[in-house]
């Protein structure tokens, strides 16, 4: 009752969760933020594994996993690239993870192919994690951005932008569906050729008859916005080099931008940043990026004790 | 007594153990299976380190060492692949290996080079257990092969095919070490190309008056056997590309196969696999080389607590 | 008081130690290997996790951090090499220390810029241990060296003869000062091209009025040392690989050498060795360079529980 039940399920997308589920969730990540607080060991995933298999680069999503499930007692088995693995023997990733499911109690898995997490979870019978897959989804992603938000700025009647890369940034592709589901107000600020998928649009407005304002400049929303969700354009995202070099400079925050700023306004961005946020940002009191990689862990530790189960 | 002084002993070959050990062993197992089942978080070897040090690709042995030293409640280092370890600053494998058993309670290892794991043996004073050197030796495999047949169809009087690449592959080289020594029956099927060396017969016919009929075709031993013991065709193993071209399409096993099976034959195979068990096979009653991986952990965990001995 | 509050402290340079905490140091490092060699489990840093940042390849040193961690009954996350890392699309080194504070309580990192371990102890809160910078220093292997020396032959009145690498080699740089911390007569062996830089020779001169004796051959030290540190002559250090040839035959142990060796005289080397101490030494009672390994062991504990404090 107090996890509603997600004890065996997956984390796949962040648009399968109802909000009794979120909200459990955030409840949870409460806890754990005392409990990290407070340093107190824990034993509650003693014995118990994770699987980090990540197919692609990765230092934060994957050291945020595996310091959640330490901090919960837990241990970690798992690779980093694909070049120590079977995959280079020829192994179907279907097999790999049937292999898996027999070493661990959990997996959070980081594949490059869109689709891959949905294909892990109807594969094994442990709870998959989708630690990213493409450029489609990153629930605990989202979770931990709409955490952060819950402790900076309160969930109600809170207006958010999110800027930047919104065709390729799976962060967002996720993100958008829990704000909704709270009935924030949303904008989205991208170049034309970045957009938000319109397969992802459609479905939010039939989920929760909603249509968030799209703009093509900063300038309009940094009166307006109380949280200023920055993203990077990933380079390796683009097919084409000469379209990345043209869009990647015009869209930054830097002090200029923060003398505009609604009182208040907060920066979450999900991080690796390249130049978009400059540097001069961080020692202000709207810069909570860092922050939000810290709540990071009280969220995947949250979401490893309620899918996993454990001792209690 | 219980667990026949294998403590602070080296497993480097399948043809050191006596059948007293490898009965010790198998009994252990049976004790770990249990423990899996029941989940509870174990300590036995709680402040014990494995070092796992794999200079190949490896995920499967790799993570089923981790997964099992972790179950037991010790820990982990080491590293997979050679990039980031001294090798490349030109250290030799005995000073890497003298460092080592400064850090860990026992190593597990893999190397290419045939007689690698002897070598760590006689080089440092902790356990040594062979995760396979070269296309030699593979006993923790051969030792979970000979577990799942226990379970899944007996010791006594069972009939096993060992098919496919039964010249490189070093698992079926330490595994029919131990079916002669229980006195199973044994036929081997294999490519003229491809047979079990020659000097592994004569020690097997030495030991145990023993001789395998050998064929070609695995339409033979369908009918006869009570487990179908497929191996992969290693391309990385073969010198030359185009005999693997001719070979690897001439030994697989699909449903028509299994039309003329032996009544309650079970398939094991020691993956990853590529295309010799088609994906068809899967869902049959027949597939057990899932299950096989499973009990790889418990005889494992068996293993690492004899050899590391730990708090009782 | 008794860990002379190095707790939240970091350890960049040698010299930056008091000689009051390398006391409390070498004193810690005795208890720790006194629990070593009971192989009672310890739960001093139950809860807590190390984050290995390895930028540059190691085995020695990263497994050491590792085995140290988990024999306190901590937890390990981190990378060894930048390939699966964040640094590959674009991150600062800053940016990245900046979200593994969140992850860890502890940061040991190796990084090949000189100065990079000094400016990571200025981003983050938590401590930083310096596991070598480029050729600068290399703290704790240097406290390693001298906790072997107070074990094997004593701190008071023993000569020490530096010699190989002098200019490069990261790990005579900080041990210099540690012998010249506790008046130890010091002399250095190495080619002319390869001697110990002037700005830490000076450096020596003003902190201790001291000036070591500078060498250009072995011979002239072998009958005087009671202790001989041998350094690798590293190829990966030379721009000029002509250079490398020329003087890498000419600083070498072998049996010949210890015929004139002073009685007692324990060779000890940093590890990796390549050719400059022959393997027949390795089996004379002058060899240490192992034991010294295992020494490491109980110093990173020591230093390790000092810095972060844990349950007591």
């Amino acid at each position: 009752m107090n996890n509603m039940g997600l004890k065996s399920k997956d984390m796949i997308s962040a648009a399968d969760l109802t909000k009794a589920e979120v909200d459990s969730i955030l409840k949870e990540a409460d806890v754990m933020l005392s409990h990290i607080k407070r340093k107190k060991p824990l034993d509650m995933l003693k014995g118990r594994i994770l699987a980090t298999l990540f197919f692609e680069p990765s230092t934060r999503t994957r050291m945020s996993f595996e310091s959640a499930m330490h901090r919960l007692g837990g241990s970690i088995i798992g690779f980093s690239g694909t070049e120590g693995t079977s995959v280079t023997k020829g192994e179907t990733l279907r097999d790999t993870l049937r292999n898996v499911e027999n070493y661990a109690d959990a997996i959070a898995m980081r594949n490059p192919i869109e689709g891959s997490a949905r294909l892990a979870a109807d594969t094994v019978r442990i709870p998959v994690i989708n630690g990213g897959d493409g450029s489609n989804q990153h629930p605990t992603q989202a979770l931990l951005d709409l955490f952060t938000i819950k402790v900076e700025k309160g969930l109600k009647g809170t207006k958010v932008a999110l800027c930047g890369d919104l065709k390729y940034g799976r962060t967002v592709h996720s993100l958008i569906y829990l704000l909704c589901m709270y009935g924030m107000d949303v904008r989205l600020v991208s170049p034309k050729t970045l957009r938000m998928p319109k397969h992802v649009l459609d479905d939010i407005k039939e989920r929760y008859s909603y249509a968030p304002v799209e703009e093509e400049s900063l300038d309009g929303v940094v009166g307006w916005a109380d949280v200023l969700y920055v993203t990077r354009i990933q380079r390796e995202r683009f097919p084409d080099q000469n379209e990345y070099e043209r869009v990647a400079g015009s869209y930054f925050v830097d002090n200029e931008t923060l003398k505009k700023a609604k009182k208040g306004m907060v920066i979450l961005h999900p991080l690796p940043r390249v130049d978009e946020i400059r540097p001069e940002v961080d020692c202000t009191s709207c810069a909570k990026y860092f922050e939000q990689s810290f709540y990071g862990i009280a969220v995947r530790m949250a979401l490893l004790k309620m899918l996993i189960g454990g001792n209690g």
